[in-house]
């Protein structure tokens, strides 16, 4: 299986491509970063992100797209850059009919590193590890979007469609008016 | 000239279309909203609202698409949310070759009412008036998407091109470490 990891970004956004041999072994088939200017309008930036995340899609051919879950410890205007690029990555995977998961950074540390709270460095070095690479990967961004498409190899999608199934009961339930604990191992 | 007006949302975008006849009057074309299921993954509702203002742009062949600029006054979760709907209309834009501008609401409100911080009540009332309309179009995101066509057509693109020069100008100033106060009156 290959997954296409994406670290969303207007400015810098991280790609990783990993491919899964057997259960355990991981291989690195890719890595590389998009980066747009600042000065061009919006649109701009984002049709150029459009086209080369397009690009990378077709020559990689991955089975599964992760994108980055970033909603917490950024400012609004941070936040709207980085939905706007998740939004891209997004859209072409849903064009492309390949499935899309979001993992949330600390989902991708643990998964990485054991802990969900391992810093930008460690989770580095553990990418360089698990990928058996002479270095590692710079910048910041693409080890971000190797470790997200580890996580994926590692966690799968079935977290996320438990939290689906979750979401959707609760709905059901509240829709009638009953109160429930249904999806607060989840959230 | 056609304008677009695409107030972004993810559960719901509104969309309102205004033509200027002559110098000051102005109608309405159309005007409606998107909806998509909350319950739905993330990129299957990006390219719901993909192909629905794509059907829009076909029908109506604006010479403009206007997108409100929002990023205060927001949590992080809707600002991504928000932006990503953004992110989809200016994506679109871009793609067929359509200048794309992006109003603050406060523009919005202050061409319409003549005042920034106007309430929903006043732009949805004015918006009535000056398009000639029997009724206020329902829901306020209608009213918000008509109110932007219409501040583009009042203040066109002049603003923005504006800022965007004194922006690149301030940054080549800036690296040339240079104290300077250019752009501080459109900031």
């Amino acid at each position: 299986m290959i997954v296409l990891g994406i670290d969303p970004g207007l400015t810098r956004c991280g790609l990783g491509v990993v491919e899964s041999h057997g259960s355990q072994r991981l291989e690195m088939v890719e890595v590389g970063i998009i980066r747009t200017d600042v000065d061009a309008p919006l649109s701009e930036r984002l049709l150029q992100l459009d086209r080369e995340i397009s690009i990378w899609i077709a020559r990689v051919k991955p089975d599964v797209i992760a994108v980055e879950r970033v909603f917490s410890q950024l400012n609004v205007k941070t936040a709207m850059a980085t939905g706007q690029a998740a939004g891209v990555a997004l859209l072409l995977a849903a064009k492309s009919g390949i499935p899309v998961v979001m993992h949330t950074p600390s989902e991708v540390k643990a998964a990485v590193t054991g802990s969900g709270r391992a810093d930008k460095k460690q989770v580095a070095l553990m990418v360089q590890k698990l990928l058996q690479l002479d270095s590692i990967p710079k910048p910041v961004d693409t080890t971000d979007a190797l470790a997200l498409a580890i996580c994926h190899h590692w966690r799968g999608a079935g977290d996320s469609k438990m939290q689906l199934a979750l979401k959707k009961e609760k709905a059901r339930l509240v829709a009638r008016g009953k109160k429930t604990n249904v999806g607060a191992a989840a959230s």
